[in-house]
């Protein structure tokens, strides 16, 4: 069961002016789900992406990255899940082409102006002919107002569908921003995550949109653990119509690009927490928050120790209070002069650790108290700077153990 | 269940010359159960200690530093289970050093000559008190011939006890290496491991020791993982008595110095390798080969990348070969270089993924025989060099998590 996590009504979710949305079930792993998803973008759209930093990236991340580069004007993404396309050598790569030569000739545009997208099962065969036969039927089902449905096409383990969406006025003319993700384990993006898209109506120049993207991936998907394994295939792209009347956001630091950068933040954050709180066999939300550290880095460092513990995360599964797991990790984390007499360990408002040794005034029943939460917060202060980082993750239970016992069956 | 571990009895195990060992009840965390162990050396050993790398190590691992850094003669361990001294700040150092010195007076010996050590809980403070007065039972218990019960009282969530003991000859003369460990979780040693402890009777010069005590760390437990959790207590330590008859051993190439370090490092690896048997939950027992790396510490990284997947580690608790999550954990092991198109992916003898894709002459029943024994090896050829690496670890199982989940309670 998801952490707090709303399940999204086709109501919440805003369309976007610009982009169409089509789904269709192919039948690429399973039968009768949605397994294939066509975004078709107006022409004058800018588009960026970022991806993961695995060596063994996918097919088709590799194919974004050519088109990307080759600086075409991007008019259309598909999305298949059931299979990653990743581990599949050169064969892989002539079928992501192929996905994209197909939707081109149905849509009337260049192969070079698709965007292609896979997520599921590594190292095996993409079924090419029935994701080739499903391209119709998708292209066919385009219509404005489906972000739900588009939502549900992409899911692979995740429990519920993710989707965010929201309105903010720039320049006196409402903007929207509208997303999507999916993912639930194999977490742990790496400049991006398993698959995310969001989309708005603003109008945004190329330059400001990739550096806003870089933010908003460092904020949200690159800020979010759920077991430490970066995936093959980790994708987020953000997507800009330009059909609002909103003036154009042409800086970073203009009140229009503050305002839209600060909305788009607040979306790909949504949604990454989203991730998490549908971790695979998550039943706690866990903030980890470093403080005090000597730069970002080392803080993001003991962040992803403690996240990715399992004696932690088996610790919060437990609601046992077993706090001296999070001291050890903090401890090897990789600081080098790390003192640990400086160090202060808080859950929640409660000292547990002061001057790296226990509390004295800390007791046994107040950690019970918030580890029993659905949602904790983890604070370690190193005591080296000004430097802090947040981290969001979730615990490790039977069920993950489970789910990933079961994968493929 | 441990995987293929046989249970030590008394009889395999050879008393070393020189050494004594004293075991005691003293109830540090529980009643009735072996956990407190003394050793007595005879004058002229030399001991030759590693520790932890985990900043937040534990009070007795910056006493044994200490003493070991003062080079008076080290006469005597005390290892206690149930309480690990970790994360006790003053109070911890405070109650490490006044049980060297109650040790010392009982033996009549400077307390700087004892090395304490500590196991189990974190972030709870040692009940001295209990610790003490359990030491005139253990020296009053002191005797040559007692291993089987001195490994039994290192144990914490150990399974079995854990001990090694070999003779060999050097120039012509008998010298016996015994050796004890424990550990079963917060296993990833770096430098060394939760507890070993090896002893002989050979006669090796103190810079000779240093030396072999690092290799042998290097090719055992620093070669070991079970959840990547690297423990605030791990030390390792060997004691040479030089009571044997055989010659001298001062220098690590000449023919006595080679015979003696590959003895060590024979025992060495049976002792770490018997933790990853014994390791929490474990069902498989995984050797996780990396070639043709460019050098060993990029060899290093893949091997762990893929030792603390828990993706990879849970398909392996499956039997499933769901084997394109290795080559994901390959990628994203570090290595910013890396060419997937020349990696190659095997199962024992099943050529798995050859230059980066699946081996079209792979066939999934093949990898299912594999996968369901006991013992697995996991070889990946990267292509790049002739450096390799061998890391031994376990699987990933539903009691992982239950043994964590309850473990203080």
């Amino acid at each position: 069961m998801p952490v707090n996590l709303k399940l999204p009504t086709a109501a919440d979710l805003f369309p976007v002016a610009g982009l169409e949305l089509g789904i269709a079930e192919a039948g690429i792993r399973k039968a009768n789900r949605k397994d294939v998803l066509v975004m078709r973008l107006a022409p004058g759209s800018t588009v960026s992406g970022v991806f993961t930093q695995n060596r063994f990236c996918a097919a088709p991340v590799m194919v974004c990255r050519e088109h990307l580069k080759a600086k075409q004007e991007i008019r259309a993404l598909v999305i298949n899940t059931g299979n990653a396309n990743a581990g599949t050598g050169e064969t892989g790569l002539a079928n992501a082409r192929a996905t994209c030569a197909e939707l081109a000739g149905q849509l009337g545009i260049a192969p070079g102006q698709v965007l292609p997208f896979s997520t599921g099962v590594i190292m095996e065969q993409l079924p090419i002919d029935r994701l080739l036969a499903g391209l119709p039927k998708a292209v066919s089902a385009l219509q404005a107002d489906d972000w739900l449905s588009a939502a549900q096409a992409i899911m692979t383990t995740d429990t519920q569908p993710k989707a965010v969406s929201r309105q903010v006025q720039i320049g006196g003319h409402p903007v929207t921003i509208t997303g999507i993700c999916k993912g639930a384990g194999m977490i742990r993006p790496n400049m991006a995550t398993m698959l995310g898209f969001i989309a708005t109506d603003a109008k945004v120049s190329q330059h400001v949109l990739d550096a806003m993207i870089a933010k908003a991936a460092d904020v949200s998907f690159n800020s979010v653990t759920v077991d430490g394994d970066t995936s093959t295939n980790d994708s987020f792209i953000v997507m800009a119509t330009g059909q609002s009347q909103a003036p154009a956001i042409t800086g970073l630091l203009t009140p229009e690009g503050k305002a839209f950068g600060a909305a788009l933040n607040a979306v790909a954050t949504e949604l990454a927490q989203a991730i998490v709180r549908d971790g695979e066999g998550a039943t706690k939300f866990i903030t980890v928050r470093i403080e005090a550290g000597r730069d970002a880095e080392e803080c993001r460092k003991v962040a992803y120790a403690i996240g990715h513990s399992p004696l932690v995360k088996t610790a919060f599964f437990a609601s046992d209070p077993n706090l001296g797991r999070i001291l050890a990790a903090v401890g090897y984390a990789g600081i080098a002069d790390l003192d640990q007499t400086k160090i202060d360990l808080y859950l929640d408002d409660v000292l547990v650790a002061k001057d790296g040794g226990r509390n004295p005034g800390y007791r046994e029943e107040d950690g019970q108290r918030v580890m029993k939460q659905a949602e904790i917060t983890v604070r370690v202060v190193l005591g080296r700077g000004d430097a802090a980082r947040t981290l969001w993750t979730c615990d490790f239970s039977h069920d993950y153990v489970s789910i990933n016992a079961d994968y493929r069956s």
